[in-house]
């Protein structure tokens, strides 16, 4: 057994080591590092705290799935988890409400600088946008590429189309040019850092201008 | 120190004692007996599976916020948190896509049999509800009276104006002739054992009848 004892002083989110819905701990360090500080889980929070105080969107990330096996109750304190496992998640890590309008969305990154690589995705997380596209949910992803310091909002329907067809031998990640062309890119700000509701406003505009359903650009 | 051992061999979520969002465990238990074996939680969690699986609509609970300190890393094995407390939430329970409409709830019961005690429900997830309804949400509470069997879809304004009425001396609870003018009922069933759909279709209707502002019947 190996021992590893965390300590969040400013109550920010705990980004798990290696759990099963596939979070790298050393990613999640290098990527604070290479950001003045904030990831990019943290940078979306704090745009999401924003848009809340504005009145402007209501939007959660989701706590982390846990199964717990055994508490304790200190008398006269709060009780203390002991035991308990990582689950799997059903669903994707964001989502809430924006001017009568449900977003759903992952957030991720990669250091590659010419494509984005589907192995950052897992099946639950095709599944669930592709139900709540089924609903007529925005749905999509915010990708960041680290290196190039640039973030698209990318629309559920053709990372969906993506994926499937990797399952038949296709490509195994999006070229960052098709990226350009069906996702809308956000770029970084002051307050929100990640003004991504702009990004989504064109979104919901041309989902709505594709008889209500929600595509990409393309 | 108490130590109490918890085992969920059926993947069940945990419904945790006492915890800072107030629910209480000997209540869960007693609504099990009475209820031939599950809690609102869980009826509510198994009609959102049949919504899923019948693509009618996409709700989850959300998993219990947790504060995780501590974390053991066996070779060969899952991650085990070893140490790890339960936080406040900042929302309701439930959220989620119907139809293009974003839902939001908490589910709430009483073992009282003429009015629904307004102390079931904390400040944080009144709040919420506010700020979903200004983004349009449809927002509510699923009411159980356990002694009577009767379950209602409350919506969130009247449940507001009440709890803000509270604040200046106002009534403690809502009386249940209230609930039943200002509510949507709804009966139990086989699949989904909690058809709360319907009442929510009655719910959307009356709201968009009201300019477009999601009030109670009244």
């Amino acid at each position: 057994m190996i021992a590893m004892p965390f300590h969040y002083p400013n109550g920010q989110p705990y980004s798990r080591p290696s759990d099963p819905n596939g979070h790298k701990r050393a990613k999640v360090q290098q990527v604070r590092f290479d950001n003045r500080g904030m990831s990019l889980e943290e940078e979306i929070n704090e745009s999401n705290q924003f848009y809340l105080a504005h009145d402007l969107a209501v939007i959660y990330k989701k706590p982390i799935p846990i199964q717990i096996v055994k508490v304790d109750y200190p008398r006269r304190s709060a009780a203390v988890i002991k035991e308990a496992y990582f689950r799997q998640a059903s669903t994707t890590d964001y989502n809430g409400v924006y001017a009568g309008y449900y977003l759903d969305f992952e957030a991720k990154e990669t250091k590659n600088k010419t494509s984005f690589p589907l192995k950052n995705f897992h099946q639950h997380q095709i599944e669930h946008l592709r139900h709540c596209l089924k609903q007529n949910g925005i749905c999509f992803v915010i990708m960041r590429f680290v290196t190039l310091e640039r973030l698209f909002v990318y629309p559920a329907t053709p990372l969906i189309r993506a994926w499937d067809a990797q399952a038949k031998a296709g490509a195994k990640s999006i070229p960052l040019h098709t990226i350009e062309v069906e996702g809308f890119e956000v770029h970084y700000g002051l307050n929100p850092r990640i003004p991504y509701l702009t990004a989504v406003d064109q979104l919901i505009h041309y989902s709505e201008s594709q008889k209500g359903v929600h595509y990409g650009k393309q």
